[in-house]
């Protein structure tokens, strides 16, 4: 069976395990408090350009994201997403379950708009009494976004800007980060991501990890206790050193860069192969993630063979599917695809 | 520096790092319906005599405890413990951040007391009108307890049959459960537990895993949509693997048990030579973990050279301590703390 | 200063206090278990023509939503909700802080469109697995809407039946209920309402009331334990009985649909005021709230002597503002309004 | 029937009454922006002796309690109380429910001891790391308490200098505080009372007002937003005057210190009464609620006639139940208890 139904169907890299492997016994306190975790924290914070960075290491992105708004949000304060942003549809309700409401705004290419958020911001704090409303808190993006595109520099710097003119922190979920920064369609690097943003995360998942996200605040510390509300969410883990052996890993010798440089350049082939056979992409997008139009019967058939995810139902007749790639898609998986769609046409 | 802190300091036992590699780069869906959780479903309901039994994989502790005390309980009950029982102490008001209260009764050696729990339980459910006060909807345990102690199977009959005749799950959480087993002071066998428990944990953290507990309903099915109540809790692994692979391992020619004997075998040696030194216990233990008292002036110098966990203050001039062994706990191990008392003394 | 900012500026009707003095001194037991909640616990069954409904009363509106989504829902569930929807836009998120999701639909007029429920509930239980989202649990809709606007009950047929078809629970939030029956543009009667939805509300507070809402469960009991619920979500009053007597003033002699068509009768002849004045309407509504655009320097004058309530922005130069009659607008201060009008003109 | 089972049989007291009649047609802004509400903070500010005091009106003991604890902790934080403190035992979990521990310590006759409080603060901010603990983040009194006790000045001097050395507000519940500031055995004023707590209710239910509670911050602003937090936890009267008038009238020629009064002095003639009679007490009690034991059988036949409420078992063959007296009990209703005692004896 071909598997391309997302990036988080293998294992951990090689190189992961190795460091697994080589630290398994040097005995380490729990808690995130071991030396590896320290080495992966100083090699993030040099990585972000960041020296003042604090970085914590949970084991999901969901998880991620809703310890970070339970902890930057007050009560009274709500996250601002796009309609499509992972917090606010696929994550079963996480941000809810702390408390908080998830503030929806139109997506653009999955996408939040600077001047949309600009347009809410205003009308929320300028007409009349909102005290009866959820008051904005938070600005959630996701670079790559769900449907794999891109913020550009600019894009970032402008829904920066409206951050700071409101005093909202600019959240990034970057579960997908190694990708965004191996597209050769950004002009985003880490730094600047760092620079932009004031909390964002690094993915493990889905990047060449068995599990595990870097949760960074670049220029401060995370909220006071931040460990005490990590564990009251269920999401300290004993043995941190897992964490922190694997990203130390991922930020040796840019294994981390390189590994989305990899499914990148997979998904790169793939668009090639998908276009030579005609199928239609249902957006553009430069990441890991394709989004193909496929016709139910011919899909049908596909699916006997390779495993692709369901995203959305087109028409009555066609229905949108997603192909990943991942840090172990091989150039040998493209050509067995080549041929088995060929074989479902024929 | 000698490490007798915890039973999570080291990484898993080389089988289930073995276990890892080998299954690496097999592509499996997510989200725990791959065919590693699979294989370890099936060899867990085995080894607990519950064909029926419906098994979840958590990463840690006081995940899995919150998680199943918000699934079982209405959002007016709580969960009975007794005062020292983990949830009630030491997991951050986890329990409470799901909105339940945590109703204690007191603690008999770490140990919940039958006739207690339904004394308790009679005079809630008689006397007068209650409809003001928190419910008990669930009974939590340890075994072994947060005090390294056991329930003997008479205990455990008769917690039961409170339980079940005010219609009470009973809870027990088996973080060190490898430990419980391997007790020569113990009469309770794994299908013993599954039979006089309600849902029960068997934790691989501290018993030779990287991470991970199963959470086990040995004759019913978890509470209605479970996954979406675990992603909701951001407890749900994208990579499920990791924890299929790790207990399929754990549960494959006895490893549980062997490491839980081994833990247990040299936790026999360190009480030994602890006694041998002239160290008062605080309590009697059976299983890896041990509570000694020490002299503050002693266990400063100590400390210098071995670390211990602070359990709590005993008097003015002492301290309980807690050593821990675990699958990893070496004979030389046991021998440089001999030397490192005497040099401590000296 | 003349008044249309709301329909809760002024206090109770005088036969509503009139029986609080007159039952003043009589020792009643508390939280809800007094003779005058029994009393008008009957009588609001009798106007319902539902001899079994179950009858709570509560203090507020954005307190009985809560509670009754609290109650209703399974932890993984949300409310389907018009975008406008009260529990929606303006509780301050009420609902998201008993950790459940608001899932909106478009508004047509204010009102939920049976075919889009139905084409969003046959979407999200047909395609794919929805196990990361949020499930729909319970349909609210507001009858007047938070747009004084009504559903017909060709409509509300459709939407019970929608309901019925996914086992969704209706609910119908009546803060403004006495004003939806008084209409005369309505063909729904009390006994229908309770006929097709599954629990609903008796608004006092805006009906004449000094506080208090009456939620009716027209077929079955309360959720278990609600009183505990309520009591846990601080909803319970001790003297009971001052709901009770309140709900048993308006429920006698039909004084509840006295004083909506009081209000509505009010508001018909305000509608014409404004219509001679030339005054446009935002949109038409038939209930005792009319939305009317004013150019935002005439609404500067017209606040000096006339409290109005700010709805939203029109355009650049023009505002929505809400005009509400209540119990209470007398016929005098509608003479007072026109003579203001035209001074703000003049 | 008899009826001494609460403070919150009757109504009103006919001055409230009067007020709210009067008050009734003049109209005012919701959401407690009426000059009623105004009227009564300035009162209020006068009586405490704190001219900077931000007095908020809300509904109920229970809910006042969650909605003050929400918004003065922080998510790893829980509140302080005595084991049988309000909170603690007979809320249903509203603290809970909000996500908070009550972190109890021993009662001493229904209070805390400044002694305790102070050995639990020291150890649990001096041994060792408490990051896995919840944090104490209030200490939550009640004055009078649930058995009828009150705090000594220098009681509560000595635990508002624990609190302000650790850092803790100091919250004072005083749903009966008419009647501690009434009794002729507390050396206690409202204004020391203000000096040494940082945050107190002053309570209506229980004192002469159909419902309402003042929420005070002698000294500083309620925490940011608070509206909107009372908003979110359904605790937001539309109508607010209702609670401002009658805290207006009760704070008018010190109305609420004479029901206080009339209160306690009903209640001193019953202890004499009782102590005639030969009742035994459960407690020394000089407030309103006085705790009686009686013989099983006697209470049995006394309940036919009487009303008063079980507290708790007292052994196989009697029960502690609970006299309470209020601002409308009357000397005829203790001449007919005199009767009606001999007459079950008889």
């Amino acid at each position: 069976m071909l598997s391309f139904e997302s990036d988080y169907t293998t294992g951990a890299h090689p190189k992961v395990l190795e460091r697994l492997l080589e630290t398994n016994l040097d005995p380490q306190s729990g808690y995130g408090t071991d030396a590896y975790c320290e080495s992966a924290r100083g090699k993030i914070r040099a990585a972000c350009g960041c020296p003042e960075a604090d970085v914590w290491f949970l084991t999901g992105g969901t998880q991620t994201n809703a310890v970070a708004a339970a902890a930057l949000l007050e009560s009274w304060q709500g996250v601002v997403a796009a309609e499509t942003g992972h917090v606010s549809a696929h994550e079963a309700g996480a941000i809810e379950h702390t408390g908080h409401k998830v503030l929806t705004l139109p997506q653009r290419g999955g996408k939040l708009c600077a001047a949309e958020l600009e347009a809410y911001l205003a009308a929320f704090f300028a007409d009349g009494n909102h005290d009866h409303m959820v008051f904005p808190g938070m600005v959630y993006i996701s670079h790559p976004t769900e449907y794999g595109t891109l913020y550009t520099k600019d894009e970032l710097i402008r829904l920066a800007d409206v951050c700071r003119r409101y005093e909202l922190p600019l959240y990034c979920d970057g579960a997908r980060l190694a990708c965004a920064l191996a597209s050769c369609d950004t002009d985003v690097t880490l730094p600047e991501l760092a620079l932009l943003c004031d909390v964002f995360t690094i993915g493990g998942t889905k990047c060449g990890a068995l599990c595990g996200e870097a949760l960074v605040f670049p220029r401060r510390r995370a909220p006071r206790q931040f460990l005490t509300i990590v564990k009251q969410n269920g999401a300290l883990l004993a043995k941190g050193r897992l964490l922190g052996v694997q990203f130390d890993a991922l930020f040796t010798d840019g294994l981390y860069e390189k590994l989305g440089a990899h499914a990148v350049g997979m998904a790169g082939r793939l668009k090639e192969l998908l276009r030579e056979k005609g199928l239609p992409f249902f957006l553009e997008s430069s990441t890991n993630q394709q989004f193909v139009i496929l016709e139910n019967g011919f899909l049908e058939r596909f699916q006997r063979g390779a495993a692709v995810s369901f995203w959305e139902r087109f028409d009555e007749a066609h229905t949108v599917v997603r192909f990943a790639t991942s840090w172990s898609t091989a150039p040998e998986d493209l050509e067995r695809l080549s041929a088995w769609i060929d074989e479902c046409r024929a």
